[in-house]
This record gives C-alpha cells, sequence and structure tokens, in this order.
C-alpha cells in the first residue's frame, strides 16, 4: 500500500504556520504499515491543486489530503477533487442539515457559505463531522470498481480538515481503519516508545549500543532514537504474525532496555511523566499539592491534563511575587529577605506551606528565574523542592535556553524528582512496564 | 520567481524527525519576494528524487532542495540532480583538499567517503563549507545560457544539507543573494495578522466580504483568513516599494479591518490574549490574580509566558477540589453543597476569594468540568467570572471537544471577557494598533 499526504495552504508556503499534520499523519501511518512515499504542500489555487491530485493519482494507492475543506470562498479541496475524479459535486441533504444543527445548538447564526460544506463529490463517502462542521470526504479516484493498468489496487482520496484535532480525530475514526481493510495486510506492525528523562541522547546511544548492534540482524525488531524539549525516547517497533505476539515481542524488548539504562527511563507508551506521578500517588494514597513561581501554573497544569488526576492533585499555589509567597504560603519575610525568593530554604518552605494549605501528604515546589531578571538570581537558574510528608529534599538546576523552555524544563524536571522518590519507596515498579503504558 | 522546496530524507516521511526546514524557508523566501508554489518530501531513492526533481524542473525558476548531501551510500542528491541535469559527476579538488583539512585540524581520521562530498555535477558552483563538511550546490538545470520555451528565466537547483543550522548558514550567505539576483525584485513584502476571537470563522468572512471583493483589484494588498484553536486571524499582506510605505499600508488596512471587526479582534503581529491583557492592566495600574478549577493552573501559566507580566500578576489558586475551594478561596460550604461547584455563585466566590487571598484589584475564576464527569454538570461546561475591584460578572459557557481543546478554550474565553472589560474601561485602545502589535 503506497501512500502520499497533500498539505492544502498557502500561509503554510508563506510560513506563516508550521504543519504539523505530515510529521504526526507519517508516524501513524508507518504504525499501521502503510508506506509512505511523498508528502507535499501546495497553495489554494485551482490548477496547482488539480496538478498535484492528478500526479497523486497516478503514483499512489492512497491520497491524504489535509486542509482547504472550510466554508469560505478559498476552500476549495472539494471542487478540485470533484475535477480530478470526474465526479460532480451534489449537496448531501443529511450533513447541510446537520451542519445548521451544530450553529443552532451552540446559539450562533449560520453563514450560507457554511452549506458549501455539504457539498460532496458522486459517489463519496462522507465522514461526518464530530466537533468542527467540517465533513471529511473519502473520494474514490477512478470510476467505480477500475483498477488502473499496472496497478493493483485504485487509489483512494481521503479529504480531511487542517485543524489538528479534528485532522486526528477523523483519521483514527474513518481513514485508518479504512486504509488497514484496503491493504489487507497480514503482517501486524507495532511500535511503542520508552521514554527517559535526564540523559543525553548521545550517553543514551552509548549505554545502548550494543542492543543497536545485536539488533541488526533481527527481522523482526528494530530501535530508534527520538528526542525533543529533553525527553529522550528509544522506539521499539516489531513485525508479528498478530496483536499477541507483537505484544509480547514489545514487553520482552521494553524489560530489556529498562535494564540497561535504569531510572533514567520514567514511562512507556502514552504514558508521561504526569501521568507516571499521578499514578504513583494513587497507588500509594498519597494526595498532592504545588507551589509554582516561574512556572506560573505549569506543573499544575500538566498534572491535570491526566484524566482522573482529581483523586490525588489538591492544587497548585502560584505565587509569582514575593508578597504572595507569604501572603499565600506563610513564607517567612526573613527567609525571603535573607535568601531572595530563588534560594534553597524558600524552594523548602513553599513546597511545605503548600502542603499544609492544601492539606495533603505530598507537595512539590518550584521557585527560579525565566528571565527578565529576578533580584540576585541568574537566568535560567532555580530550585525545586519534594515534600513527602515533612520529608524535604531541594535540588539546585540551572537550564539554558530561552523564557519557554527554561519553564518546561524546570515543569518536568520537579515532576521526575517526585517520580524517583516515589519509585524509591517500591522499587519494584521501576523496572515493571505497566498496563497503561501500552499504546 | 517561482520556487519550490524538496526536502529530502526517508526518517522525515517515517515520521522519525518533523521538517521544520520547510517553514523557515518559506518565511524566508516570503521576506525576500519569492513565490514559494510547491514544497515536498521525497525519501532517499534514486527513481522518485529524479520523478520529483524533474517534475520540479518543469515549472520552477528556483528550487531549493534540502539533505541528502552527507557522505553515507544513502546520500544521493548529488546523484539525483547530475542526472536530472544532465551533468555527470567530477571530482572537485580543492572541496576535497578543504573536506580532508576539516578532519586533519580536528584531529579526527576521515573515512573515504568522506570524498564523495567533493563530486560536483559539471559546471555547478559549489557552495564551501562553513560549519559541517558537506559543501552546498548551485547547479543550473538546464544547459548553459538555454531558457526552456515558455518560460522567461532558466532554472537553478540550489543544494544545501538537512541540519538546520548549516541550512540556514549557507542560506543566507549564498543562496538568498542569488535568488534575489536573478529575480532582479526590488519590492518588500509584508504580512500582519489580525487576530480575534469569539466569531466563527464564516461569520468573520461575511463581515469582512465587502473588503475581501473592493481588495480584489487591488495589486498591494491581500487578505487571508487562518484558524486554529478558536483564534482566527486575518492575514493581511502588502507589497511596497520599502519599508516605510510597506508599514504605512499595513497600518491603515489593519485600522479599516479593526473598524468593521469590532471588538472582537483582541491583538494582531505578535500580540497574544494573554499579552494584551497584561498591557492593559499594566496600562491601568490593576493587579491581578487567578483562581481556578478545571484549567489547572493554564491560565496562570499562559499569562507567566509574557515577559515582564509580574509587573501585574499576583499569583492563581488551582483549587482542584470542593475542599481546596473552601480552604484556600473561602468559598462557602453552603454554596458548594446547593449549587455545585461548576457553578455560577461558586465562578463569583473563586474569583472574590482569589483576588483577597492576593490582595490584588482584578481577580478572574475558571470552574468547570472537562471529564471525566464532575458531580452534577456536563462536559464541556464551565463558568467564567471576572472581579474587577467587588464588580463581578460570571458567564456560562459550553465548549466542545476533548480535555484538553476544553481546557484551552476556557482559558483563552476567560482572558478574553477580561480584555473586553478592560477595554470597555478604556474604550479608544479597541481601534488602536499598538506599538507591539507590528511583528
Amino acid at each position: 500500500m503506497r501512500a502520499e499526504i497533500v498539505t492544502v495552504g498557502t500561509e503554510i508556503l508563506l510560513g506563516q504556520i508550521v504543519d504539523t499534520n505530515s510529521s504526526w499523519l507519517a508516524r501513524r501511518l508507518a504504525d499501521i504499515g502503510v508506506d509512505l512515499l511523498y508528502t507535499t504542500t501546495v497553495g489554494d489555487n485551482m490548477r496547482r491543486m488539480v496538478d498535484v491530485f492528478s500526479c497523486a493519482r497516478d503514483r499512489s494507492d492512497a491520497v491524504i489530503v489535509t486542509g482547504g475543506l472550510g466554508p469560505t470562498q478559498d476552500d476549495i479541496t472539494r471542487e478540485a477533487l470533484a475535477e480530478v475524479c470526474g465526479r460532480p459535486l451534489g449537496r448531501d441533504e443529511t450533513i447541510a442539515v446537520k451542519i445548521e444543527h451544530i450553529f443552532t445548538s451552540r446559539g450562533r447564526e449560520m453563514a450560507d457559505s457554511n452549506l458549501r460544506q455539504a457539498d460532496v463529490p458522486q459517489g463519496a463517502t462522507v465522514i461526518p463531522p464530530q466537533w468542527g462542521t467540517a465533513p471529511g470526504l473519502m473520494v474514490p479516484a477512478w470510476p467505480d470498481g477500475q483498477t488502473p493498468p499496472g496497478r493493483d489496487r485504485g487509489c483512494v482520496f481521503y479529504a480531511v480538515p487542517g485543524v489538528p484535532a479534528e485532522m486526528k480525530e477523523m483519521f483514527e475514526r474513518a481513514v485508518a481503519p479504512d486504509l488497514v481493510r484496503r491493504a489487507g495486510t497480514t503482517v501486524t506492525i507495532r511500535s511503542r516508545e520508552i521514554k527517559t528523562w535526564g540523559l543525553p541522547e548521545s550517553r543514551l546511544a552509548e549505554i545502548l549500543s550494543g542492543r543497536f548492534a545485536a539488533l541488526e540482524s533481527s527481522d523482526n525488531t528494530t530501535l530508534a532514537f527520538l528526542a525533543g524539549e529533553g525527553v529522550v525516547r528509544v522506539r521499539v517497533t516489531v513485525k508479528a504474525r498478530d496483536e499477541a505476539e507483537a505484544e509480547s515481542l514489545l514487553d520482552a524488548e521494553e524489560a530489556l532496555i529498562r535494564e540497561l539504562v535504569g531510572d533514567a527511563v520514567f514511562g512507556s507508551g502514552t504514558e508521561t511523566i504526569e501521568s507516571v506521578c499521578i499514578g504513583l500517588l494513587d497507588a500509594a494514597g498519597l494526595s498532592l499539592a504545588v507551589a509554582e513561581s516561574m512556572t506560573g501554573g505549569l506543573v499544575g497544569a500538566w498534572l491535570t491534563r491526566v484524566p482522573g488526576s482529581s483523586a490525588v492533585f489538591r492544587g497548585s499555589a502560584v505565587t509569582y511575587t514575593a508578597e504572595a509567597k507569604t501572603r499565600v504560603l506563610g513564607v517567612p519575610v526573613e527567609i525571603l529577605e535573607e535568601h531572595g525568593p530563588v534560594s534553597e530554604p524558600v524552594a523548602a518552605a513553599m513546597a511545605t506551606g503548600a502542603r499544609q494549605l492544601y492539606g495533603s501528604n505530598v507537595a512539590v515546589a518550584v521557585t527560579g528565574s525565566a528571565g527578565p531578571s529576578t533580584q540576585g538570581s541568574e537566568l535560567g537558574e532555580a530550585y525545586l523542592a519534594v515534600d513527602i510528608e515533612g520529608d524535604v529534599e531541594v535540588v539546585r538546576v540551572h537550564f539554558p535556553g530561552d523564557r519557554e523552555r527554561v519553564r518546561i524544563f524546570a515543569t518536568a524536571t520537579v515532576l521526575d524528582l517526585l517520580r524517583r522518590r516515589l519509585q524509591a519507596r517500591s522499587p519494584h515498579r521501576a523496572v515493571e512496564p505497566s498496563a497503561e503504558g501500552r499504546p
């Protein structure tokens, strides 16, 4: 099964937005065993879109088109597909009613142009919208049942909205299942990421060099490194006869990697540093509070991304000024004056203050300088505290980079400290892949 | 001058690395007035690379190729260009010596394969490497001096390394100057985005349809819509003789759009909803506190993304449980019991509690359900409160989508409510583009 991606949008060609859809789709296509051979970006221009679509139809079995499905005059993916596939547009009344309903249920007036989104090439299958108003389309490129000469299957265009959340939802619900069905593949390809924090990629590569060499002759398992924002991931990809065999190969490889890398591994699969912390706290029957300064709420925001975090997370006191640290968290004025807000005793007092304010067993605290300069401290300097039932540990760290990078690193690092302290209380956890770790 | 970008690399098609080069190049091409019509990604495969390069040669005046110039066997950009341009490879001895020198000066041994990097298509110009070992190439697509029929200039391939730092350095040093020289252009192109919250894209298109129509005959100004995560942006692009004329055209068009669209416009250029709120509070001499439940710290995290936010932002009390709302913010137990945590009176009491806790003039509060279900409330339901010096307003909203989308929409909407109330106190601000609004 040979696929390609076509991204429609002049704003991408002007460099105004970055196309993140293509790399997400590329990864998902690899997961389901579909070969991606090309990606192309083209502007909202009829002649050029028709050229690109025609070329894609002639060389690929599946073309995933993102963008150009909106209600405005420059959204012409529907028209271009109708022309390339020789399937004139007609209005789909069911979809038209659905779009009108979306507007009335939100108490909004609908512009007439929104009904253009109910125009569908003849013989196409509509993917009803879930969140937005734009339906997706599955359009056979050739007349029904026809396979072009020299090809073993026809070509289908899968058109989905360019808004990432809508695109992903429609891909999972409708496009991926159709691709798998059409591919009729019997090989099961599965990947899992083993996630680490605190080791540079080069050090990890060194640790795993023997395993990489051993797998060079393997015909069912490959490893690769993925890095980004401090989290270095090892992706394991396996080929197997079925789901059960794939899972058992992944489990074996994950156990091996965890043994080699040790406690820098914080999780795998869909686990995140915050979901691992929530899971460990929940298992130990502990509740959590946070005190934050330079991260401004990011630690709380990450923790509450985890569904069910309310079982352990009580809240976070963001204290951005010295006065707030005293008023809200009870940090003594003398400590602030003597050591400055970015200091070990202030971090410790913030953690203990948060634990008492929220009445939790555990608290973490971050105080630091993400710039512009905070009195007496260096840019990127931070103190991270973890208080478990009154037992407080503080670590000084120094992060390179710009404001946002420093804040993200501080958030991940304080959660990783919490994770290590909780795992030290139940040491077996570190090498056992959890059930949630499986994608 | 019609350009396109070809990115070479199987790792991108597997989703293992994200292609950030294309969007960087797209922006730089727009800056220097070169039209970018396509971007394509292709794997390290000779036949497919030759197909993509041939197609690019036939439709573009300039093709910027990134990647495939390294020393290993799968780096075959040189060979593919040699074939497409009919210019056999020959070793460039000056470059060969330079590459050997790079290795000896770093005290490293050179693998023989590195000398492949000194192979150059006949008649090509070499861009010597500055940081890495890979030279860039400028290769005329047609025999020297020849312009293909129906075209006003020939086509040149500009091949640069895929490593972002090396690519950028070579583009600035050699490719951009050559493009500007070949284009012979003196036009300055500038864009600015006008940002709105609260109107669907289709409604905005209706409001601006007259202006769109009027600009159809303009040869210096164009408009386009960009949407994503609720913020709908109108992009104005102007062509002018110089920077000053471009800025004055942008100012005039921005003023017109603000007048037509009204207070749904919250900012322009690099402004964000949070930076506008910080600016308005600072100008009015007001300080801000936040109380958050379902957003978990996101409102505070957004506000503190703005450098200098510490001038107005005191902190945020994240209260994720009913008990925390009472302990930290003093929300009366009777109100929580009677109305439930997701209710108008609780939102109002949270805002007032935060204002008193932090001793600020202004506070905003969010309470809602991002799922899994909160007792007695609907998924996506939220109450947003703004308290300005004791004057409290609460709005009920309902957002579609998943957990993260609901949280982002709630954060942006409560900040937009604050923005509108602050602007209502100083009505002229809404139609005056601020200095920071200019990119």
